[in-house]
């Protein structure tokens, strides 16, 4: 019985999913067909308790296991927009900014910009102008450059900025080439590895109108168990130890980056955050004590995992094409303008016809986009019950770099992002964009 | 000497590239730096006079090797806005418009309807009546549930669509496996090779409203030659002359699709267009000849070698960071949000720095974008006048599927595009984006 299947996909990748008595696929308890003819396709849908749990699965865990002061800081480049700043802040997380455009957003909304964190390998002028404007708690500062044109402005306004700075500790995650970015090779932050950290770090130490507080690394995306962060707490505790033998500063703060990964397909592994953030806090001890170091505050900055798979995009499908003796191809009518993952990444993701949600899985395909390219594809042999043009088709665990990645090309509006909250009420948290939005900035 | 090194480059990837008096890049004779400064950074140039001449070469040539009534259709996914479609009628061309985003564009300056060309593999239900609205020229129709929708509406206006049906010759043009659309295991058209293109033509044929008056198709994206364009109309004249004799329909548009590529970097071969097209045309003819088949019009849909080479982006540096024993990074303020190819593709640029375009190009480096993902990158391994914090560098040939790809990713804002006029004035075609546009869908 397909009602079974469902449960166990279900179960696995989304427990919020469901089907009623129509046949259709349901999330959070709503018939996300329903939303689909009411809100228009495509459609991206989010789960408000699920992003609720994962965030406090990071608060609660963290406040229990790590020293007094360590906080989960929101990434908010995987899902930047007002609302998401909103729950952040009521869930009592920081968040990590990569961009002003994100700081103007969080700003707006009112999130304490003592909790923000402010990231990037190429702060402008204006764009350090423009933070410290908003009055940002920390700036994660990448290069030289960077450290040099904070200081004057800070200087310049008679101000001393916290300051965390980003380091690699040579740590190559073995994840997508694309996202490995604690490895010295990189073009984030500064190599312990070379002595070149050291070197910043006492160079550092001298500008004025700067506090370092701490260091952060990144050691990666998608990591399913904690390998990476166990490794980069012991090279990073082993170099702050070294700092204050070489500086007589002790830094107070660890920040260990993000990149726990969620499962996209079944065969992704299962995985719990709160066990995997007591196995890290074990780890930190032992290598605090074997370097007599102070357990600094940790910070870390989940996205991804916070908001993927509270996220469920619907599309409409267009038409359903069977080349023969070749493969199925079916249409639907949104692509890598709202999804650009496979595009860029090959991601796997997960399909389900949410008209024909009791129906059989028996029809594999290929789901492609309606943009102008052959490499706009939602993903390749993916199992379904076999759709036609109007059904709807529901891809998973959507909630992460997908809206964030969006696009206008070919010209398409972006969706909207219309949030389902506990009680079951939706409220749309990002309007679709209309043509005239598209075209706004022509003249 | 350097000078001559950039004027050699020049002469190759753009003749409208120099050098002035202050040793900065300068296009189309404007100072790249200047501009720079006065628009800001990123900022996307084009060159307007190139995009003329290059549709110049497609209409001029066309007219005159093609049967009557053949002509270029701008492929506006390549750069769709107001201005593009104004220029684009100005020269007399048509049209390839693949979504509704395009056709509110065009329409919205007064492109004729007639000479637009409607594609797209999903096309909705609220796609068909919009375009229909529009007064669209001729839908080109990609599989038989459009088809049938386009066929249901058209009777309930009581007017006749002029159509036009994309199949797929099966020829593999060896290109990028993202862009190969004319081989028949793709999401585009229908198969010729498997009979199906047939069939559905027959089928089409006894739709009510609809006139059937030619076939497209679409052999790939970056051809240097002229081969798989040859080789697509033997076939698809073969096809024709089928068609007329299976169905008694003599078919007169043949849409030989887009795809001649432009040279990004030095080691893509020379190419002229004009060429190209008489070797194509001569086929044709022979083609028509030997099927006794009367020569059909002939449509193109060029768009990269519209506008690509007319188009320069200008960045600013924030850090040039050397990491001891591997390599040198050099990071931008823009980056994959402005030009998603190499992540998507690894695609190859040429860079210069615009600031010391006189000095000798001796340092090499990965240009970084500023976006918190390391596969953010412009290119690796690329050459340049080593740059510090501040010097603008110009990335090269970025006028096709560079602004259109664009995204919002980390929420930074798209940079504007500014045309500079054969006079030498400047225009802005598209603003800049603001924070407040970024965040005005969030509610």
């Amino acid at each position: 019985m397909l009602d079974t299947e469902l449960n166990v996909m279900g179960k696995m990748l989304h427990t919020n999913l469901g089907v009623n008595d129509e046949g259709h696929l349901t999330l959070a308890g709503r018939d996300t067909v329903e939303l689909a003819e009411s809100y228009g396709t495509p459609l991206m849908l989010m789960d408000e308790a699920r992003v609720r749990m994962r965030m406090r699965e990071y608060t609660e865990t963290m406040r229990e296991v790590f020293a007094p002061g360590s906080m989960p800081l929101f990434a908010s480049k995987a899902l930047s927009c007002k609302e998401m700043y909103r729950i952040a802040h009521s869930e009592g997380m920081g968040t990590d900014i990569v961009s002003c455009g994100e700081l103007y957003t969080a700003n707006s909304v009112g999130f304490p910009m003592e909790k923000a964190y402010f990231h990037g390998n190429n702060k402008t002028d204006k764009d350090i102008s423009y933070a410290l404007d908003c009055g940002v708690g920390t700036f994660i500062c990448d290069n030289r450059e960077e450290l040099y044109a904070l200081s004057a402005q800070a200087k310049d306004r008679g101000i001393t900025q916290r300051v965390i700075l980003r380091v690699t500790p040579g740590i190559d995650p073995h994840t997508h080439e694309a996202i490995n970015t604690g490895k010295v090779d990189s073009k984030f932050g500064t190599a312990i590895e070379t002595g070149q950290a050291m070197e910043l770090i006492k160079e550092l130490l001298t500008l004025p109108a700067l506090e370092l507080v701490g260091l952060h690394c990144h050691v990666g995306s998608l990591c399913f168990d904690s390998k990476p962060f166990i490794d980069a707490a012991h090279i990073m505790i082993a170099f702050m130890a070294a700092v204050r033998e070489q500086t007589g500063k002790t830094l107070t703060v660890l920040n260990l980056g993000g990149g726990y990964g969620v499962r996209y397909v079944e065969s992704d592994p299962e995985f719990s955050i709160p066990e995997n953030l007591r196995l890290v806090s074990a780890e930190i001890k032992k290598c605090c004590s074997a370097n007599n170091f102070p357990e600094p505050q940790i910070l870390l900055e989940p996205g991804r995992s916070i908001v993927a798979d509270a996220g469920v995009t619907v599309y409409t499908v267009g038409s359903v094409k069977t080349i023969t003796g070749y493969k199925s191809y079916v249409s639907v009518d949104g692509g890598m303008s709202d999804n650009p993952r496979y595009a860029l990444y090959k991601s796997d993701y997960t399909v389900l016809n949410a008209s024909r949600a009791a129906a059989e899985r028996d029809f594999t395909a290929t789901v492609a986009g309606r943009l102008c390219e052959s490499g706009d594809l939602i993903g390749e042999d993916m199992l379904m019950a076999k759709p036609q043009r109007g059904d709807k088709l529901a891809v998973l665990v959507t909630g992460a770099y997908n809206y964030a990645m969006s696009s206008n090309y070919n010209r398409v509006p972006r969706p909207p992002v219309v949030f389902i909250a506990p009680d079951g009420e939706t409220r749309v948290a990002i309007r679709r964009e209309t043509f005239e939005d598209v075209a706004k900035l022509d003249v």
